[in-house]
């Protein structure tokens, strides 16, 4: 299909951060092939379009990226949310007896549904059964890094470490010559995890040069263990270890010392911030804005909905923005202009991603999101960049194209029906509640 | 008209904090006559009924209530988000230059637009012009307290103080017998009035046994000001002046010592929190946790759209329970089930209108908001209260009833045109963005 885009303001997020009014776009397959002022819209292009969309009313933007999500969580949200002992009395026993490979499809699907509906189009997932999660990415249209999730402890769909290893080796061969899915190394933390799985685990991303991630720096007991065991922070740990490098995502960075930072920096170490989830947990705010200073590449996450409880990546833009205002006690501090960038250009950096989409440039995938202005909350708009991050909401989410394919329409999803999907999820998940209702008691 | 809203799970928000599953609702005329188990509901009530609404698939709550806002001020939204001198630059001289009663006037309409389809059916306003924002209440069917902002500096629609009195007397004749607009004395803050003014504001509202508000132990400034000068608090300042006591509605309330908190107590004071303005202008958080504790009474407030940019108090009930938790370390603390009763039950006894409005019981007033908890991000559903305040957004916001009149329907408003409302709010905003766009130069 090839489409025009016309009269829409064009937030590319190239590098100049050119910003298009009455600005237009065209798609030729799974590639943007134009994006410039519509007067200068060569007039053969849009003859040859199978579609023309006058957007005149809405912000085009690149769609965005979601850098820490665990997708076959959905059964979890709203459950326990404010109980004490949430991890030990639901979590964890939950996880281990009723997540099943069904369960795991049926929330990763309505995960994506929820994030394509809130304008995100690809996310990077560490959860388990990924392969059927990678099946559903490809199902439902959707951007995906498929990250199996390495334990040392026996759980859902592993014995250990070594065999979630094995699993992961597979997910790559099984990935090969995917447009829409790239696996990831995903070891949970590093203190759930040997350190001779944490070497496999990134000596097999360099070795097929892929990205990894873990948790890191983001608990309490994980600072208390590391500093009681080696007089070390986590993360000087691993970088003692060799274990920090260009291909690692760090979800969370919570706590860090300035020494931390800098070892970060130095290794080239990307972090995923997830406010929302660290704010409800009370465990307070990563300093993001100083590793940005220190060249650190930063994207955002939602975490998994039993943490965040959304998926939508509003919530996130503006709680990084006030979060960090406030923090640094001065109003004027991280312009809306600098946080769009960590759910788009940035974010596709720190996966290694930016040849091929965070920005609308002609070459790259057509990853893309129009945000209509018409309902109340986006009047007026004095400038782009506030009302993405201060004004917008999964409300204003009006279409979203993904490697070409028009995936939201009107805001509904095109080509799957949301009730089928719930109704799935559903059935999947109810020896889940039945279990779950148990403990709540 | 009779309405039946069947097979429900209803949040009453009574004292009992009665939540019904599988429950209906009859509403008659601008009342609420039934509120139970469907299954109670006697046969002959849905037979009477002109309209019976399935809403198994929803939450059934009262409508929310924003404690504090000015809604004339949309024009404002998103300019100068992030600049240093953005009083100065932009708001007050725009405000004295530009401020009209016709775009007062436009701008309420689509923020009473904008928070009925966010499910917020009350608000208190302070701004200028307030005649006719209760005008647009009644054409809106919003229930609004109107609160005419008294300030000594000659401004918009008033040479000073004085002459905001009179204006306000006048809104108090005119809103006799007014079903859905009730008038509030609103002085702007302590320092920008006269003791005089506050001491006949506080006088006016005892006259007629109505509410007052004001800004208050909000900005530095402030704090600096009455230090320098009494060596008092500013809420130290009001107390020894007399002029706390339990009418008054103070918003914010940042900075507060115990002594403070102890003040407001002992006078009965209410405070209106309003979390995502403050943290936008990197002001700080106050201390609602222990105002509660104490027995202030507190609602939530979204402030204006130049200040918190959105109107929808979802938003602020997420943010309110994410910043105490982290504020205060605890993730157990500030549970859900303590939230919602800010924007509904506790909400309506700061507007000593808990007779009347902010939870469903028989002989109330039918200001009902129906989510749907249809959309991906709020399954599933394992406690409604946790739903409400970590997972709804204002996509879910299917039905919203006021005073018995179905205002919002299948998420759209109902008997006005929210494209006519935005068009009457560009004409009259004409002027003001064009000198808003020479001062961005």
């Amino acid at each position: 299909m090839k489409y025009v885009l016309r009269h829409a303001t064009i937030l590319t997020m190239d590098t100049e951060e050119t910003v298009l009014s009455d600005g237009s776009l065209v798609i030729e397959g799974d590639t943007i092939i134009y994006v410039g002022k519509d007067s200068a819209l060569p007039p053969s292009l849009p003859a040859t379009c199978d579609q023309e969309l006058d957007l005149c009313d809405t912000i085009v933007m690149p769609a965005l990226i979601n850098g820490h999500t665990h997708m076959g969580m959905i059964a979890f949200r709203s459950l326990g949310d404010d109980c004490p002992d949430r991890l030990r009395r639901f979590l964890i026993p939950l996880e281990n007896v009723c997540m099943t490979q069904e369960l795991a499809y049926a929330s990763s699907r309505l995960a994506m549904a929820e994030m394509l509906l809130s304008g995100t189009s690809c996310a990077v997932d560490m959860y388990f059964f990924e392969d059927v999660v990678a099946a559903a990415a490809n199902e439902m249209g959707f951007r995906l890094y498929a990250g199996e999730t390495l334990m040392e402890d026996p759980h859902c769909d592993a014995q250990d470490g070594q065999q979630g290893l094995e699993k992961t080796e597979a997910l790559i061969a099984q990935s090969r010559g995917n447009s829409l899915v790239t696996p990831i190394i995903a070891p949970h933390a590093p203190y759930s995890n040997t350190v001779e799985v944490l070497k496999k685990a990134q000596a097999l991303a360099k070795e097929h040069d892929l990205l990894w991630t873990m948790h890191l720096s983001e608990m309490d007991f994980e600072m208390e263990k590391y500093q009681n065991e080696y007089g070390l922070s986590p993360i000087a740990f691993l970088a003692r270890q060799g274990l920090l490098d260009s291909s690692l995502l760090a979800a969370h960075c919570i706590h860090t010392s300035d020494e931390d930072i800098a070892l970060l920096a130095k290794s080239g170490t990307r972090v995923i911030h997830c406010p929302g989830a660290n704010f409800k947990s009370a465990k307070g705010l990563a300093r993001c804005p100083k590793m940005r200073e220190e060249g650190i590449l930063v994207g955002l996450g939602t975490d998994g909905p039993a943490s965040g409880n959304t998926l939508d990546l509003f919530t996130q833009m503006k709680l990084y923005a006030i979060l960090h205002k406030n923090g640094l006690h001065d109003r004027t501090a991280i312009p809306a202009k600098s946080v769009v960038p960590l759910c788009t250009s940035e974010a596709a950096k720190v996966l290694k991603a930016d040849h091929t989409i965070g920005s609308l440039e002609v070459g790259k995938k057509a990853d893309i999101l129009v945000l209509g202005l018409d309902q109340p909350n986006m009047v007026p708009c004095h400038d782009p960049y506030s009302v993405v991050v201060y004004s917008s909401g999964v409300q204003n989410v009006m279409h979203v194209f993904v490697n070409g394919k028009w995936v939201v329409r009107d805001h509904k999803l095109t080509g799957v029906s949301l009730s089928q999907l719930r109704d799935e999820f559903f059935l999947a998940a109810q020896p889940f509640f039945e279990e779950a209702g148990k403990r709540s008691l």
